[in-house]
Formats: C-alpha cells, structure tokens, sequence
C-alpha cells in the first residue's frame, strides 16, 4: 500500500489539472441530482454535459474527457443511451465510472448494473450495500440507504476490482477504495452530506472529471474523493443545515486549494 | 370538531417519529421540484426514494413507508408507473398522497387524476382551483395558480373526503384540512412559500412521511402541514427574498422543534 | 439604432408589467435546469408552467403569455411536444423563445433545432457558437461551451434575425441583441453566471415572460436582457462562490428595481 503523501501531492495535483483543463464530463445521471452534479462539476471546474438521448449518448462518449453513469431513475431512454455511451466510451477509451444507485431488489436497474458492470467500467462508485449487491455477495439496501457499514463491503470491493481490473470506492463516514491490491481510506467529509440529495451521486461526476486529470486511475479516484470530502468539511463549518450546507459546499468546491488539502486530508 | 391542543401534540409526537424512524417515502413527482422534494424529506428526517419507472413503482410501493404520486409533469412512463404505484400501495397497504397539479383543462393530467382519485387516495392536496376541479365541481387554474380562494373550495373538499373516504387538504394562506366532518384550519407559512416552485408539491412528500409516523390520518396531515408551514415562518425571518429562503426553509424543517411547534402552531 | 436611454426607460416598464401582470410562461426545457428556470421566473415575478407532454403542450401554448423551446436534453416526448407547442403558440400568437442548446455535432438536437429556426421564433438565445451552428455558418461549442466570441457572431446573428424576422440575441461577456438592423451591446452580468447551470437557460425563460410585457420585441428581449444581468451584479457582490451566487441571484431578481436599473444598466 502507498503511504498517504503521494496521494495527498497527486490530489493538488489533480485539482489543478481539473481547474486548467476543464474536462468535459458526459453524464447520464438521474433526475433527481441533475441539477447538483452540473453545479458540483462546475464549482470544482469541470464543464457538465448531460445527455442522456439515444443516437447523441454514443458519439458524445466517444469525445467526451470522462464519463458518468448513474441508475437513479433509468427511464427507458436513458437505459438504452446508457448503453450507447458505454459503447462510445469504449470506442474512444473514455474513462467511465458507474454508480449502481439502489440496486437489489429493484427488478430493472439491478440486471442493467450487472450488464454494465461486465463492460469493465473504470471507477465503480456506491455505498455499502450497493457494492456489496454489484458484487453478488448480497441483496442491497433499502432504497438508497446502505444497510451495511463500509467495512463489511471490503471483501465485496476487492472482488469487484478484481474482476472489472477497475477501481472501487465505497462511500461512507470513511470512503474505502480499492484497486483489488491496494486499500486506501479516506476520513474526510460531514454527515451533513448524507441529508442534501445528490451527496454521492454527484461523487460519481467529479469521479469522472478527476479520472481525465490523473493517469493514475487510483490516484485520480483517491483525488476526487479527497477533494470532494475535504470540500465538505469546510462547508460544515459554515453551514446552519443542510439548506445552507448544499450552498456552502459548491462555494467550498470553488475555493477548496492546495493548502485545504495539505492541511485536512485524511489518507491512509 | 377537536380543539388545537390534541393536534399541537399529536404533531410534536409525529415529527419525532419521523426523526426517529425516517420513513422511506416513495415519490413519483414532477422534474420541476423532485430535488427539493427530495431534499426536503431529508431535511425533515425521512428518506426519499424516487422510483418512477414501470417494473420498479409496483414493487416498491408495496413495501415503502409512503407513496407520494404528483401529477406535475406525466410523461408517458410516469403515467404507466403512477397506475403500477398505487396497485403497489393498495397490496401493502401502504398510505398515499395524490397532488393533482394543474388539472381542469389540460387534456392528459385531467382524466388520470380523476381516475387516480376513484382509487381513494389516503390524502388528496392541491390548491383550491385543483380541489375544485377534482371534485367535479369547477374548471381549474391558470396553470399551477389557484384562481379560487380555499374557503370556496370547502364544498368540494368536504365532498372529495367524502366520496373517497380520505383526507383532503387545501393550500393557501390558511390551509384547510378535512376528512368530511371536521375541518382544520391552520394559519401558519409565508407568502414566499409561493415564490419558489415545490412549495405545495413538497408538502405533499411531507405528508406522505408523517402518514407513516401516525395512525389517525387527519391528525397525521395536520402534523405535517404545521411542522412544513412553522418551518416556513421560521426562515422566511431570514430571508432576503425567495433565493435565501429556499436555502433556510431546508434549514427550519432539519432544526424545527417541539418549542417552536409549540409557540408558533395556529391551528383551530 | 437607438441610443441607450430609451431602453433604459422600456427596461424598468416592462419589469413593472412583468410583476403587475405575472404573465404565465410555457417552458419545455431541460432536465438540469428546470428547477432554476421555474425559480427565476417567479422570483422576477412571472408564473412559471412546464408542460412537456404530448397532448398538453399545444394547448397550453396556446393560452400561455409566453413560450420557451429549449433543447438541452430533448428526449423523444419533449421532440414531439416542442412541435406540438410551437404549433400551438402560432395559433394563439403566443412570443416564443428558442434556445439551440449544444447544437452542432449532435446529431438530435441540431436538425430539431433547424426545424425549428425555419418556423420564425420570435427570439433565438444562445451563445456564440449555438448561434453560429444555427445560422449554417459553423460547427458549434463543444458541449454548451462557446469555442467563438461574442462578436465573431455578429454576422451568423444578423443573418438568422433577417431569415427569421425574429430578434437574436447571443449571450457571452457583452449580450449582443439584433433585430438584423440595430446591434445593441449591453455590458451587464458577472462571470459567475458561467459558473452555474442554467445561468444561460434561464435568460431565455425570462425573455418569453419580457416578450408579454412589451409590444416591441427588441425593447423587451433587451429589458429581459438587463434585468438579468444587473441582477447578476447585484449577486455577484454579496457571492462568495457559485453556490451563494446561485442563492444571491434569486434574491437579486425579486428585488432588482427602477434604480438598480438606471444606476447600473450598461446598453449601447
């Protein structure tokens, strides 16, 4: 495992590159978080682009610096552009990261997160349970609530890198990543993110605008995570709810530099 | 009638149970207000889940804690998932709430509300021109506006409880809530409750959180009409226009307490 | 062209209609920024209506004050209902706003959009490679990013007004506006617009809801135009980022004013 300061200086690292280059971040996420992630990926300094329409989705992909698919509300569209853009990432060697919101139980997304999951996605993002039901080790949680804690999901986790050769990173109080050798924790962030929708969906977005910055697939993951949760806790500070929180933490996104992360980040 | 004193304490004790049991409340809601409403049944302390595609309503309506469906902006799959939804709720006998936004003259929304409405909806809410027309009686808005006063959609709210044996509530400056023989008033909120879009259409998602917090359905809606409209006096004090309150009113109805119920709720 | 004072003087009258009058303004729009568009609109105190299905759309632009076809992630339903409103606002002479979202290469959205254009929109809003994509002169941005500046439109921005009879307005640093004789230039706005989603959809929300106030269609795009933007100052000064900007900009536009307006407006 890599000790904590070369990921701390590839995390600046990465936020520079983000905020230099802007990448352009393709996104077929659901409707309900559409809105945050677009602000998110432009406070941090990324350019959204959401679309999420079969016949644009492929060739989009195939141009776009990363891409997210998220299966918060899958509409029929958007489950067959969710395909195409799959495919036109994998035409145009797009980093894609896949967030397999809700899956167990729910009969429609839970066979698609599977087919998807099979394509070799580059990051896979969720909580617990999520991870856990990807991996076929479980049965999900309850809505978008995990029923597991981030631990449990470890072996989950390592096996779904595994098999994928991708990240995956299980958000919680601590973020747990994996690569399948390496295991890295993060314990930045605020609970406060867990009551604003969004909180980790659009995780997944800066995930993908990270993944453009950093050839280090890993490092780029651990990048956003850091940045995203470090964002978080400077937002807490300010914040009297999570009405004011959600404000504060696109400012703090904005703001968040390389002292903030010398200073707060929690990598081990 | 019941005098305010039972309501003012049956409310504190259904907020609690929200925070205590944050029930997951299911919503198929408009793409207009589906981030607030989401962010405001977190606020609050229940769990949304917005599951609005066929093949998933059905299932999950059947074990969720509450169903909200809101007729904002039906698309033709919503449309089929509304139908799914609520043969779900009936199965698991789950409470739900119908907002039927903008009916009268518009073609689709009209007949799939009145058919939504045979089914008997454990709470119908709407403004009073929307009240009006469901119950047959008027012929609706100007779009989303009320064009009646909601002491005039009395009859039609008394006859909706009646015909569907369930609650109806009706939104304005003071809110009316009947179940056919009693009728409740309950004169809190601000004006700029109407100068951001969701103000009505999340109300109802609250109600669908506090049916699951309290067996006495009337007494269920007016807790969640009190602590929704209490929260909204609360930050309507810190706003400087509807940008700020939008922000503050997520902030009032996460730090809304049994103090504030107690010293601010105007219910008779 | 007209010099700067008369549409100073045309600016703060039809914001006085806009708030007197409330005109109700149809939007078909996209799934990232309706929610922000529905809160301009009522915060500078139009009334808001996003009716999107087939079915409703034509007859609801019909009677509506005014229509906004924005194009930014047109799913199938929303293609058909575009043309089914736009059919509906020339039968009720309804203005009507069209914004060529992310036009160019993507292969949906830009024949929709040419279809469109030759069905003589009162206004067409969008940045400078939108509008050049629109005229046939050029390729457009990548993504919703403009790749041109603001006067490298000029031309394609005269030729669509002439070919369409309509205004033109092209939004970026300095708004440029043509009815294809008069150029008007105004110099308002802050760079945090860029930094939000919807900073650009919403204007052309905004100008359907201006087309009401006023007969003459350049005086109300150009009073759509300068409310926004000075709206925007206003924010700007009291923003420590994109979120507080975001917050800020709502409250600016409930209480921009006559004297904001002749202090601040920047027209040529």
């Amino acid at each position: 495992m890599r000790t904590s300061k070369p990921f701390i200086e590839s995390t600046i690292h990465a936020l520079e590159q983000v905020r230099l280059n802007s990448p352009l971040v393709h996104c077929i996420t659901n409707s309900v978080v559409v809105n945050f992630t677009a602000n998110a990926l432009l406070a941090v300094g990324a350019a959204p682009a959401m679309v999420d329409i079969v016949g644009e989705a492929g060739p989009f992909a195939t141009v776009a610096s990363g891409l997210l698919i998220n299966l918060g509300t899958p509409t029929p569209e958007q489950r067959a552009a969710m395909i195409e853009a799959q495919a036109g990432a994998a035409a145009g060697n797009t980093p894609w990261v896949l967030d397999p919101v809700a899956i167990g139980s729910l009969p429609v997304r839970t066979p698609l997160a599977y087919r998807l999951r099979d394509l070799h996605p580059t990051v896979i993002r969720g909580n617990a349970s999520e991870i856990i039901a990807l991996s076929g080790m479980g049965e999900g949680g309850r809505g978008v609530d995990a029923l597991d804690s981030v631990e449990a999901a470890l072996p989950a986790a390592r096996s779904l890198a595994e098999t994928t050769s991708g990240i995956v990173a299980v958000s919680g109080p601590v973020d747990l990543l994996t690569d399948g050798a390496s295991v890295v924790r993060i314990a930045n962030g605020d609970a406060l993110l867990t009551r604003i929708t969004g909180g980790g969906c659009a995780l997944g977005a800066v995930m993908a605008a990270f993944l453009a910055a950093h050839d280090d697939r890993l490092a780029a993951t651990v990048a956003a995570v850091t940045v995203y949760t470090v964002a978080a806790e400077l937002a807490a500070e300010k914040s009297a709810g999570p009405g004011s929180f959600g404000v504060a933490f696109l400012d703090a996104l904005y703001s968040v530099d390389a002292d903030d992360i010398a200073a707060r980040a929690s990598i081990s």
